[in-house]
């Protein structure tokens, strides 16, 4: 069986979007157009001449560019902003994996569950009991929602995240697939024989519109809550550690590893494989470049990079000047000799 | 419905701690605090002054203290050693994730499986022919036991663990959400058209109290097994290669990769995305600081940092200075200049 | 209940490996022998006198040696080639992933799913409408497959793996347990108040023969499709972020983050935990070291190392040289003193 791609004419796409149109009016558009797409019932945007004639050169059905962007053969839209017209237009395009409201009969679902009856439980998902399902939120199969966990309104949880016990969602958050959240924190101690485990009795908290990626994990407090504050976003593959703290606005790209106790500010970016160390701070408005290992408290703001975190063009001084040791190494070598000459005649 | 939480007096944990009290005796306990708590039905702990003042001024309930301590008007336990009562206070605050005794009838357990009576099997647990679950194993919803696995006693695998066929794990391991053991090693030879597919017959072997992270990764042996001795301790995202050794009671922190055949010794403690090569050998007793990259042998016992990793003392030193490198060049330059005067004059 | 293993005589193995034996001809046979092995009914190999030394000190059953190797008492099988049948009987040792033919009872498959009569699909598997699953297709337990994905013939995906929505798989793949095909592309655009969502709604396609490792995540794109073309393997924990376009035959290890747009070539190596930096081409038969960081295009074939990449044997220079700072930095304080005193002189 066929899947149904939603399909808009390009006069519908034009009117939607705000914009004029040449070309056929009624030409079929069901899908957004990347740099390597060719399907002729796709539609790109163009900023540039130059992705303007890619696109000519290839047999996407349609463009978007700006009203003052020459004539072209190709059917399009003209508007005032292009790129932000196409992020309407991918935004038409979303289709959320599908799900049915209600409880699906497959489903694991505690009679100590709350669960509001405009919120979708997928077959094969756990929702342990006392656990609170809010209004509109999806939980998809293989979620496993654990004892008193509470999840805001519209919250979406993909297959196989996995919430242990008591962990709280704001509004509006997304949980991709295979995040784990709640995870025990890693605290042993070592008594001269063993590592004796730390019971890990905390929880995790994310306020709204907190988005976790595929396989990212957020580790359960010692005591009290790990806490991430609204807005912040994670890539896949991340690592923040018991205790932590994240404020608003924060964005934290692929296999970033947060250690233990660590504070992080407002409107941070962390680049990729970026770290911190344990009990450390780090100030509203830095920025991290990727691979950057914060060691001790970095609190203002602005661009830092290398292990321990210095300010970016610091930091990119010294690694081009690394680069150029072998130069280093000759020019000490040849002083040395020059100097050894002189001392001679001296 | 709301979650009972278990609920002590003031006057009963000090009795269970051996301390004594001041304060109301029957004041309601109910959760363990953190430094960022505020519940008047917690209980934390000061060691020093500053900590006990930031208690004092916070709405916690009460605190452990040790019996030297200043007076405070905050109901306290006094007790020797604060650290060790709080810790034991943590242990009677864990509540395991809920499972019901034996095999949940949405389980599905092949008929060849031999799972004890005294074992749990959670709704959507898979476990496969020939898997032996021993007494009190707790399998947790959507685990996946494969055809010949062996667990231990009271040894528990969280929601989503993954054991391919023939692992076994001693008794009373811990296998976190998401993590995968004995998906296959990651070996190829390239036959000059294409990577071939070296087939990976062996398996995964855990020795008895080896706790392993969320979404951690071990993999099976190309032929025999993947080795980690008793007590062992991984955090979360730490990947294990194939036909890897490791000894007992090392620590290994998240985002850690442990290359292919390398063999790490016993109390090893590694740090946050450090590394080895395949082939190596790590002795006992080593401190691998974080992101640390061991290429070769590592055999005495003592801290190490950098690529490839050196004694802890001399990386600092070499960091330290690298971070001089722009000082360096300059003065390089003065002292070229300086000569070429001498060499005028001479 | 126990496992049945295979059984071969050692006189069965010489014959499909096509050598000679030494040694009794009905000796059991049973499973492949490590470094680490001692089961008298393994067969190992070995190349070089010390291992076969090793062996003979050992109590493995048979040994694999060359036609040309010395006498031993160990029973053996003599080939030409001793690697390659010991690759064979790998290959021999192979138990898949039990599962039964057709669709399990307890699996969840929409009536709008096209799925082959050869395919198995696991208990606890979830199809979602629209999916085409082909010819001998195996769909383990808990593995989601989502809203129109199509899965080539032969195709494999093991426990807990998640495809999301219209992912393709060519012939011939094998996706390991956790990883997560499909998940957002990490696309958000800061408003000046908050980090807005760029809706990502294309797909990934993976053409024939591709591996992907436990815990791998690879990212739809925006538009179009992140791209993997055939006989690409890679390991556990890697990243592959929205839009990337990957080669053929490449190998990836574990913990590599591949960022967004990038492109990467045929044959290409990464070494575990290199990373690339977003919208950066990476050219054929380049080989990186790990933990090399690419930062802008590497187009030429060879070894590179560091961040950012460059030349494998300049890179190592440069990182033997960094080790000699502080002697450097010695150096240069003597040659100042000399200088000094000759200034003194002139």
């Amino acid at each position: 069986m066929e899947k149904e791609l939603k399909t808009w004419t390009l006069a519908e796409l034009a009117q939607i979007l705000g914009g004029t149109t040449q070309g056929p009016q009624d030409l079929p558009i069901r899908r957004a157009a990347s740099m390597h797409s060719s399907e002729p019932d796709s539609l790109g945007f163009a900023e540039k001449e130059e992705f303007l004639a890619a696109i000519e050169a290839s047999s996407i059905g349609a463009v978007i560019i700006s009203e003052s962007m020459r004539e072209t053969a190709k059917p399009c839209i003209r508007v005032a902003r292009p790129r932000e017209a196409f992020g309407k237009f991918l935004a038409l395009c979303v289709v959320p994996l599908p799900i049915e409201a209600g409880i699906h009969p497959l489903a694991c679902v505690s009679p100590e569950a709350d669960v509001d009856p405009t919120a979708s439980i997928g077959p094969y998902a756990v929702v342990e009991k006392h656990a609170k399902i809010g209004a509109k939120v999806r939980v998809y199969p293989f979620a496993y929602i654990g004892a008193g966990c509470d999840l805001g309104e519209g919250t979406t949880i993909y297959p196989h995240a996995v919430l242990y016990q008591d962990i709280k969602l704001g509004p509006s958050c997304v949980i991709h697939a295979g995040a784990v959240l709640g995870a025990d924190g890693f605290g042993f101690v070592w008594t001269g024989s063993e590592q004796m485990k730390v019971p890990q009795v905390g929880s995790v908290t994310l306020e709204r519109y907190v988005e976790v990626g595929a396989n990212t994990t957020i580790d359960r407090a010692t005591a009290g809550t790990t806490f991430v504050d609204t807005g912040t976003k994670f890539d896949n593959l991340v690592q923040v550690a018991h205790n932590v703290r994240i404020g608003k606005h924060t964005v934290i790209a692929s296999q970033v590893g947060i250690s233990g106790s660590t504070t992080i500010g407002d409107r941070v970016v962390i680049g990729g494989q970026a770290a911190t160390s344990d009990h450390v701070t780090v100030g509203n408005d830095v920025i991290m470049g990727g691979r950057t290992g914060v060691t001790k408290d970095l609190l203002t703001a602005g661009p830092y990079w290398g292990t321990p975190a210095i300010p970016f063009g610091e930091a990119l001084k010294v690694n081009v000047l690394s680069r150029k040791l072998p130069d280093m190494a000759d020019k000490l070598r040849q002083l040395e000799r020059r100097i050894a000459e002189l001392e001679k005649q001296s």
